[in-house]
């Protein structure tokens, strides 16, 4: 077999076959193949597609390429939830202590935040002593126990989808379906889930800018995952707004901890009950959609939910009365509040930008790597739909580097879009793939 | 400029500037641009195309790469010829001499034969003592006194092309008209000659199978010579036999000397008549094609081609006695004849096969670097549309090394096709782009 071959075969719009795309992914990944034949044959893919069978295989092959997380060690159901990224997206911390509260077990690999988007695992590090480099065994125990463990990528999962993405990264062959399908769900297929749940979002805050794209997303994945034998869901979210009100990684967590004792934004809430159920649903078939989501509501009501994810900060090194005084978390020099210059109705949210402008403040990546102030971000104060009177506060922005803070300030300023007519407040939930 | 918005905008179907096309042509050759970002620009560039102005740009930035040919020491109008490639294509050897002989200037810079097509500097390596590395010097001394002149590609020659078409080798993107076009073109607008007949081929000896690819490359390579400032023409002329009936280096020199002696194959004298009238005609606005050719064809009958010829070896450290005696020059252990099993008319010469055979007896290059034979080769004996009756010979082939000589007389063999009808003789000349 020669890669010389095989991207002919693309170029020239034929299927690969199973070892074909195996034959690509090993020699990439352990340096046979070189970068400059591997970015011919991905952008070939990006003209030419690649088919159902072919996005499986390349998935499969990139899960196979480093180890698989064992988790033969934890009993019961594990579910697994995976967002595509967008702006205030704090739903793991509240949607892990509700599942586990019901007892779905969540075992969940997370990432950190880079560009806009922020990371679930730099959420939790706001918890002074919460370590998210547990040794398999902590891990496993953790699971067990509480039902409940978080920790980063560890070392050789998916090294192939390393080293494809950051080829693809500088070659302009991100933004194809069976490219982003294979990423992700290659590192769900080597995090050993039962049930993988994928969160879409869709808008301007989102990767996938419109709801078609979101859709196809969506359907690729679920097969994927129904295809290598996982019960996978999706849930296409709107990103065109953040998520409730908070962006920045502590301001994320207090709101977070706001929803668990039942005080939380509604969208984030509704979200968290919309993906839970269906975590819950996949993971005991006697349990229907419906029930699922009375349960769920039942541990925000209860405090169960509240007191499990106490249970996991501890579990994992943090004091559990941060949690209780988790306003605490916050150690900014300045806050900021940004006033309207106009009366209207919210018709929009340049979401990305809220992102950027968070990032710009230092809560957020440039580039992998960077340092992060946990500390820092902004609350937005009006969302899509609602009214606001000239003087009134548009956002509130917790400060402590000053360096790029006119830019950032102009950014979350002119985020914001308004109408003199009424704008219909978005709709959440924009489908449901399974 | 970054070199990843280039791709993304090619990607996207936009024309580059030439600025954008500088950038990267200039970035690639000296390093900066790394060869993943230029393999994904070059698959992008096949799948989305260039426009007329985007080559031209291209062929100009590669030529700029690196020196030009200074040809400013010679004078009057030089002109230059260049073949696509083919099989038994020995048309420089007998042309230069012809157009030398009334005045024309041929300063030429040749490249070696590679596969199944030979090349000029090989052939003319056939004489002992022929030195295809002149200094600038002695190539423009020589090109003054005498009119002709060949030389091995120099130094720093469009080093971008020999990069580029390095990385497209082995990246699927050898197949695209500008990417061709340009790696032609370059080479002959750094070579420096005033007027640039090109040789287009097609068939199946040829680079270019089909007529509506090579029609379509042969108006590319007029349009960026015309663009570039240079009288450009093209033949397209039929390779669906080989040129002649020598392929192999010495047998080929044999060849070309017997034409110039006015004993050589129709086709390719009605070839070297035709581009040549084109040379002669477009060197001088007051001689017509139809004198162009009269004037050739005396150059044969008079003998002052010939005598150029022996003049040209001579000028390059060649023995002009090994032209008179140029049979000598085949030194071969075994000369064996291939039988027909058949009778009837030759329908087709799978003419590739024929050069591939030629290759393995060692009268060709498998990569770039390899050694040669010069004596061996093939004399075919049978061409299209001609009679053949079983037992008379089809070809006598010319052997040293033994190693692969099964295989290279079945493919010889198995080249000829047969028909029972009459068939036509091919028509050479299949049309003139101006």
């Amino acid at each position: 077999m020669r890669m010389y071959d095989i991207i002919m075969k693309k170029r020239n719009g034929f299927p690969l076959t199973k070892e074909e795309i195996y034959y690509f992914v090993d020699g990439f990944t352990n340096g046979t193949i070189p970068d400059y034949q591997a970015s011919a044959l991905l952008m070939a893919i990006y003209f030419q597609h690649m088919n159902y069978e072919e996005t499986l295989n390349l998935t499969m092959a990139m899960a196979d390429s480093g180890e698989h997380l064992d988790l033969s060690g934890i009993s019961g159901i594990k579910a697994d939830k995976h967002s595509t990224g967008g702006v205030g997206d704090k739903t793991t911390l509240v949607l892990a202590p509700m599942v586990a509260a019901v007892g779905v077990k969540t075992a969940k690999m997370s990432g950190r935040g880079l560009g806009h988007t922020g990371g679930t695992i730099d959420k939790l590090e706001s918890f002074p002593g919460f370590s998210t480099t547990l040794s398999q065994e902590q891990f496993v125990k953790n699971v067990n126990d509480i039902g409940l463990a978080v920790t980063g990528q560890t070392g050789n999962i998916t090294p192939a989808d390393k080293k494809i993405y950051a080829l693809r990264d500088v070659t302009g062959t991100v933004d194809n379906i069976s490219l982003i399908a294979s990423s992700i769900m290659s590192k769900k297929l080597a995090a050993g889930a039962d049930v993988i749940v994928l969160d879409v979002k869709t808008g301007n805050g989102a990767f996938m800018k419109n709801i078609e794209d979101a859709t196809e997303l969506a359907k690729t994945l679920v097969d994927i995952g129904n295809g290598a034998g996982k019960k996978t869901y999706a849930v296409i979210s709107e990103m065109n707004e953040p998520l409730g009100y908070a962006i920045g990684n502590s301001l994320e967590v207090i709101e977070a901890i706001d929803t668990l004792k039942g005080n939380g934004p509604r969208d984030l809430y509704n979200l968290c009950i919309e993906l839970g159920s269906l975590m819950v649903a996949a993971s005991d078939q006697n349990i229907s959609l419906e029930q699922a989501k009375q349960i769920l509501k039942k541990t925000i009501e209860d405090g169960s939910a509240y007191r499990k994810f106490k249970e996991f900060i501890e579990s994992q090194g943090g004091n559990p009365s941060d949690v209780d005084n988790c306003h605490d978390l916050i150690k900014v020099n300045q806050v900021l509040d940004i006033k309207s210059f106009q009366s209207g109705y919210i018709a929009g949210i340049q979401t990305e930008n809220i992102g950027n402008a968070v990032m710009m403040l230092g809560g957020g990546r440039q580039k992998k790597g960077d340092s992060i102030d946990h500390s820092v971000g902004v609350i937005i104060k009006k969302k899509v739909g609602e009214q606001v009177k000239e003087g009134e506060s548009l956002a509130t922005v917790y400060i402590n580097n000053t360096d790029n803070l006119d830019t950032a300030l102009d950014l979350i300023k002119s985020s914001f879009e308004f109408s003199e007519d009424i704008i219909k407040e978005p709709e959440l939930i924009k489908g449901i793939i399974s």
